[in-house]
């Protein structure tokens, strides 16, 4: 090695020992005589120093010349400081300078390589190689990679095999786009790349694999979100000769071991809540349960009584916000709108102010008695100096505005700390689900979900209703996980894709393989996969997977350092059998 | 779990429980009152047993009913084994069986799921997920598990951060052939997969993370030889702040850890041979070292004596096979044949036997007395008992035809066993490598690679001569892994896209980033990437990389278990603005 430390390993008991460091300059410090200058490598900062008179002359001038960013090799004496700096692990020593040998040198950088940059989002994808040096940026990523060697670690105590599943699979319409790979060997064939290793972690099943896991890169061509990535990687498992209950209790072992190991933190056991329920009491399938307030539905104490909009809806639900009684009416004004905007689609908002003396006031006084208000708010539970927050209309439609709304009441209030976290598992998740668009049903899941055995007989006369033994991992209002337990035999597969509108050509020409192999001795089976970027964001206290991955594209699907996609030679295209088109 | 065991587990002192074992039916023997099935799953094989009388009468019937392959879940109690089978560690004991469920019906196999199977190439990868239940199969992929469980264990001790690259990166005509990716989002323009995750590592390194490993899938569209897969595994490293020998160290560390830990043997230190000597000694930059046989150049010995061959021969050059001197006429006429094939092209063997009483027999011994045979043998150190093989011609391919007939020679002597290991690091690669085909130089191992300081002047005057700081290391005449220490300056990188017949322009467009990344402080660094299928194989004594992926392709680039590449819709094709070339 050209050092024998790092910048992050030097005490005070290593004073007097002769060292060589290697690093980069993160700061010069010129008080005339005296020069401090901050070395920084992955490991830490180490303080070099030199003095006027007493170091070489030579020295110091070449000393004085490093610029921000230069990488150089620093050989010296470790000697303790006069002011320590308590802050950094190193800071109670410096290193007396006696050569400098300037491995490279550094152009200014286009932004400043601080925790707080000055760089905007394209300048530092542009030069993410300089970004990457940022400590926030270099954190995010030493944390990914310690969940990825405690993800192994947990797995592998459990007799879980590693297994690779092929990059180079096969196009399939279900679900969202494929990216193609043109086969320049077969004209006019081409390969996809795979959104999930779905149904090869399910062959590995059938193959008697028992318990397969993966670290894995997916591929989605979606038009992107923010936040969303081309490219993104799962932690992906399945199991066989098991229960649902089993899926559950091995990967809540998998996420309190990541919080333990990463974190230090014990989480307690994850509560179970049925989609039925997380839609009734949160309107919608990833509550954030670090904070409570929940929905309570009106119907009963706040119809009939003259007021067209509640006794016209079909759901009547609010919440109680803790000691917002006394919001202004501008306040008041901003919620209303907030739930008016287009894309949360209310028509208006009712408030009941619980007054501090037990009075009530609310926006439709003229429809209800102060005794109407109060039967309202102890239905609500709401104590004195609350705030009641009611909507009204189409059930669904007006869960998922209070769910928005909710959520902003709990980030005004400060209920959604990033460092707290809340997890638990939302079960009995609907089989399959009506897409207007296309006017049949889709899989919620996918195509591979069982239907729960007591619902089957509802498949035909009321298929929206049918359960499937399908599950997810919610975390402070993210789904960070997913997963099924699958169908594992060749007639129920077959009767799914028909429900789910495929011809019986088209199932045997996608999914033939998989049918064929549940006829030879298919073991029952599940699994989940977890959204890896999102979970190591969500333990970072990130709102942005960004951070979490080395070399992310952005919005337009675009690498901005290596600019890609770009054009390739029409020989290259010609090889490939293809043209663009004009 | 459906199950209180596995089919591997149960031993003596787990008499008397009652278990309930999941698995699949491997064998069923009927003595007619006595019946025992062999009960199978991942981790082992159970007997079960059942007895006309004793077991219930309708549980016979359908234990009798049980098909190969059938999924069942069987509950019963554990009693001794009257005959033990002492070759597997259930062996002594059985289970007295009491209930049978059928969790899955199995139609008869298309080939039989043993160690041997009847099985031909194609059927067994048609039917891959039915292979992967044979011991073989499975065995390769648990040592693969294994493989990569010890390669992270080792690197995460050294501090090395695994970093995921992306998949979808930018296509550069260097190299082997790029699969490329049509953007939807950009019409007329293309991701490519990417051959190795070079210039993201280099980056990471210029980043300051230090040290980085990944094991990562990388893709290569070339025209498929045995044993080649278009998507293939690498173990990907490097490091910043070295010289050469810490990644010869560091990496040699690796291979000693993966034999103990996997294998349990320990490896001798692996000798160092520069390119230069492996070319001289065995005719080859990959030299199995199993075995001695190296080369003895005879020009001084053998010239001059009037046979025009070696007289005109640029080189003359033989090895001494040890025990062949009495090989038959016709066993050296095969060996004539041998390197007279076309693949080797020699045009004919001169062979000198040994005998046993001191006397020679060759076959030219019309131009060599017996002392000037007796001097040969000298110079080749033979023994009487030795045969010893000589070949002539222009250097380069004499050592190559050479190198073939030693490898056979060691095959021939059983010197070649599969469970005997032999690695070793080979040095000083030529850092250009003249082609005939383009009629310019191409790097030999990549245009990232240094020269050697002391031959840069070489480097305009005669650049098959410079030197790169480059290794790779073999084991058994394989190679398993190669790196060098890279570029870290913009004009060194520069000079060397210009030798390699870049224009500006082209380098600029395609490695940009990376030369502008070399100005804002780039540390020096080096690094190695191992093969990972094939250290797999070789770790596993198998010949073919085949069995150590899961779901290979054939040698076509097709897999035929999911039948891809295949056509898409014209929609989709529309979508992504391309078309198939008519």
């Amino acid at each position: 090695m050209l050092r024998t430390h790092t910048c992050g390993e030097l005490r005070i008991n290593d004073v007097n020992k002769t060292v060589t460091l290697t690093g980069w300059v993160q700061r010069l410090r010129d008080k005339g005589s005296l020069l401090w200058i901050d070395l920084r490598d992955r490991y830490g900062i180490t303080q070099l120093f030199l003095e006027e008179g007493k170091s070489d002359a030579a020295l110091m001038i070449s000393a004085r010349k490093l610029g921000r960013e230069f990488v150089v090799r620093v050989t010296g004496i470790v000697a303790e400081r006069l002011s320590k700096n308590d802050k950094i692990p190193t800071g109670a020593i410096e290193i007396k300078v006696d050569r400098i040998e300037v491995l490279n040198e550094s152009k200014l950088p286009p932004f400043t390589i601080e925790d707080e940059t000055d760089g905007g989002d394209d300048l530092r994808m542009t030069y993410r190689y300089l970004d990457l040096r940022r400590a926030p940026v270099r954190e995010s990523l030493q944390l990914r990679h310690k969940m990825a060697q405690q993800t192994r670690i947990y797995l592998d105590s459990l007799n879980f095999i590693e297994v690779e599943t092929p990059v180079l699979i096969k196009s399939t319409p279900e679900g969202a786009r494929d990216f193609v790979v043109p086969s320049r060997i077969h004209h006019g064939e081409f390969y996809a790349l795979p959104q999930s290793p779905q149904t090869f972690k399910q062959l590995l099943m059938v193959s008697g694999f028992d318990r397969y896991y993966q670290i894995v890169k997916c591929f989605r061509d979606e038009d992107l979100r923010a936040d969303r990535q081309p490219e993104f990687t799962q932690i992906d498992c399945e199991m066989a000769f098991i229960t649902q209950e089993d899926i559950l209790s091995t990967f809540e072992g998998l996420v309190k071991h990541l919080f333990k190991s990463v974190k230090g933190i014990d989480i307690p056991p994850l509560p179970h809540m049925t989609y039925s329920d997380a839609m009734k009491f949160y309107g919608s399938d990833k509550p954030d349960t670090r904070f409570d307030m929940k929905f309570v539905e009106l119907n009963d104490v706040i119809k009939g009584k003259g007021f067209q909009v509640f006794d016209g809806a079909e759901l009547v639900v609010g919440i109680s916000a803790s000691g917002c009684a006394e919001y202004t009416r501008k306040q008041l004004d901003e919620l209303t709108e907030f739930v008016k905007r287009p894309q949360i689609g209310a028509k208006g908002l009712v408030y009941i102010q619980c007054k501090a003396d037990g009075s009530f006031k609310s926006s439709v006084d003229k429809f209800y008695s102060a005794d109407d208000l109060k039967r309202v708010a102890e239905k609500m539970n709401a104590q004195p100096g609350d705030l009641v927050l009611i909507l009204s209309g189409e059930t669904n439609a007006t869960r998922k505005q209070l769910n928005e709304l909710r959520l902003l009441m709990g980030e005004k209030l400060g209920l959604r700390d990033k460092n707290k976290f809340s997890a638990l598992w939302v079960l009995d998740f609907p089989l399959l689900e009506w897409n207007e668009e296309t006017k049949r049903y889709h899989a919620m899941h996918h195509p591979f979900t069982s239907p729960k055995r007591e619902d089957l007989s509802l498949l035909d006369t009321d298929p929206g209703k049918v359960r499937a033994n399908a599950y997810d991992m919610v975390i402070n209002g993210t789904e960070v996980g997913g997963g099924s337990i699958r169908i594992h035999d060749r007639p129920t597969q077959q009767l799914m894709f028909s429900k789910l509108g495929f011809t019986e050509e088209e199932a045997k020409k996608q999914f033939g393989f998989l049918m064929e192999a549940f006829e030879f001795g298919a073991p029952p089976h599940g699994g989940i996969a977890f959204g890896f970027d999102r979970l190591c964001s969500l333990f970072g206290g990130a709102d942005s997977i960004r951070d979490f991955i080395a070399f992310p594209k952005n919005n337009a699907g675009r690498d901005m350092m290596i600019d890609t996609p770009s054009t390739i030679s029409e020989e290259q295209l010609k090889e490939l059998g293809i043209q663009v088109r004009p």
